[in-house]
């Protein structure tokens, strides 16, 4: 039997949600010099399919420290037939190290692209408001400050809708547009944590750091609503405080529905999500 | 004014509670060729102290990858006056790496001894029953079986009260009596998370990871609560399945009053505990 007497399509696209603690990762994109998430799922995935090279499409970058839990990325098997999703995932996760796991694996149309098909994504940023611990730190941001949950939320409203993020922005140049929507910022208390959802169509490079830096001062009482909103309209980012450190941040979601992105809510803290 | 004329004390013992994530430790004890907790807070201590040499006294030993909320140490302090024990405490945090945390400092009577004087420990072992997780790997085991958590209730029964925990115990050369109470093993769930609290009066090296791996077998069904019964009156480490990792494991609480040991429920999972 010849390959092309087969009933198998020659390749198949398959579409991963993948989780990662970013703390010892350059974050997602492959880079010289340092090792990415990417990196390393790809070099397993082609030990997996007889090392043919394989190429991970992903949803986005996530800079160094920054820890996802629905990470989406897809890439196209090269075997005929090819090894069935839940294979290919179960192989993988007994490969990878166990700061990164494959949640799911399935099959998707060819056309499907990670990137350019999104409705939109969730980011959460968590704030540690209680003491210090030795094992939520590499996981939450502990504000110098005492933090109002109160004007956390005034804030956060203040950063919602259509606009221009230029002051939220980290490497201006490279953006020829920094118009974009926040639908909303949920604001959730787990116990000693504080949890800002952002749920958007898309983030510039660092800009939820960005924007955690700036309400986290309005969280202390350093600035007040209207100097969140002046900072907005400044539209440059010598006006906005520092920016927050990566390791509160979390990608959850990449939403390809614009009614599942509406219905999101975060279940409980992103680092005790399964 | 000499210093015969002060009224301070010339030395006073100061008691430390301390929570480190073990991950990269060797354990508490000092030991060549590997870093311990103790001689990384020593060091401190022993830098914050005009170089003074400073000996810490710990509660026990804890083996390598085990975790602490509460373990216990003290030490005598050399200046006098001595510096506050707040400020001792947050100067030491200011200095120790992330994953040690100074919880609290006290003064206590110079007599006080951290292991001598103890009424108790509890230690909670940490069990994932659901999907891996990339954030929670460092703190939960995950069995390859799926557990019942009915049977390890009764697995756990049949390990509490006053025995020779030979079955349980590594190195058996060095212990002369392997008898201990365990006055109860709590099991509560939290989430996909089934914790396993062990209170008793002292524990011998490894002994908790030894029973863990018993209860594992239990609640997989592999071993009935009597086949449980029957390892613990053999007497053999032989005849009890293998250790569970240490990952998992939290030395909790030390008690010195045996009403709060009485009193003790562990309140959350021990890695969100602050």
């Amino acid at each position: 039997m010849s390959l092309e007497e087969t009933s198998y399509t020659p390749f198949e696209r398959y579409f991963m949600e993948i989780a990662y603690d970013g703390t010892n990762y350059s974050g997602w994109q492959i880079q010289p010099h340092c090792l990415a998430v990417q990196e390393v799922i790809q070099k397993k995935l082609t030990g997996l399919f007889d090392r043919l090279p394989i190429h991970i499409i992903g949803c986005s970058r996530t800079d160094t420290g920054v820890h996802a839990q629905g990470f989406v990325a897809t890439f196209l098997t090269p075997e005929r037939p090819s090894i069935p999703p839940e294979r290919v995932r179960k192989a993988l996760n007994h490969m990878l190290p166990p700061d990164i796991r494959i949640r799911t694996i399935k099959k998707v149309p060819l056309e499907f692209h990670a990137r350019y098909d999104t409705a939109g994504k969730a980011y959460t940023y968590v704030l540690n408001l209680g003491p210090e611990s030795p094992f939520t730190g590499r996981y939450s941001w502990k504000p110098i400050h005492v933090m109002d949950v109160e004007k956390i939320r005034a804030a956060a409203q203040r950063l919602t809708g259509k606009h221009d993020y230029s002051s939220f922005v980290v490497e201006r140049a490279n953006i020829d547009d920094a118009v974009r929507t926040i639908f909303r910022i949920d604001v959730q208390e787990f116990g000693q944590f504080c949890c800002l959802t952002f749920v958007g169509d898309g983030f510039l490079y660092k800009m939820i750091r960005c924007l955690m830096g700036t309400i986290e001062a309005a969280g202390s009482g350093k600035l007040s609503p209207d100097d969140v909103t002046a900072i907005l309209e400044a539209k440059d980012r010598s006006c906005a405080p520092e920016t927050a450190p990566p390791r509160g941040l979390f990608l959850m979601k990449v939403f390809y529905d614009p009614a599942e992105r509406d219905a999101y809510t975060l279940p409980c803290l992103p680092f005790l999500l399964s």
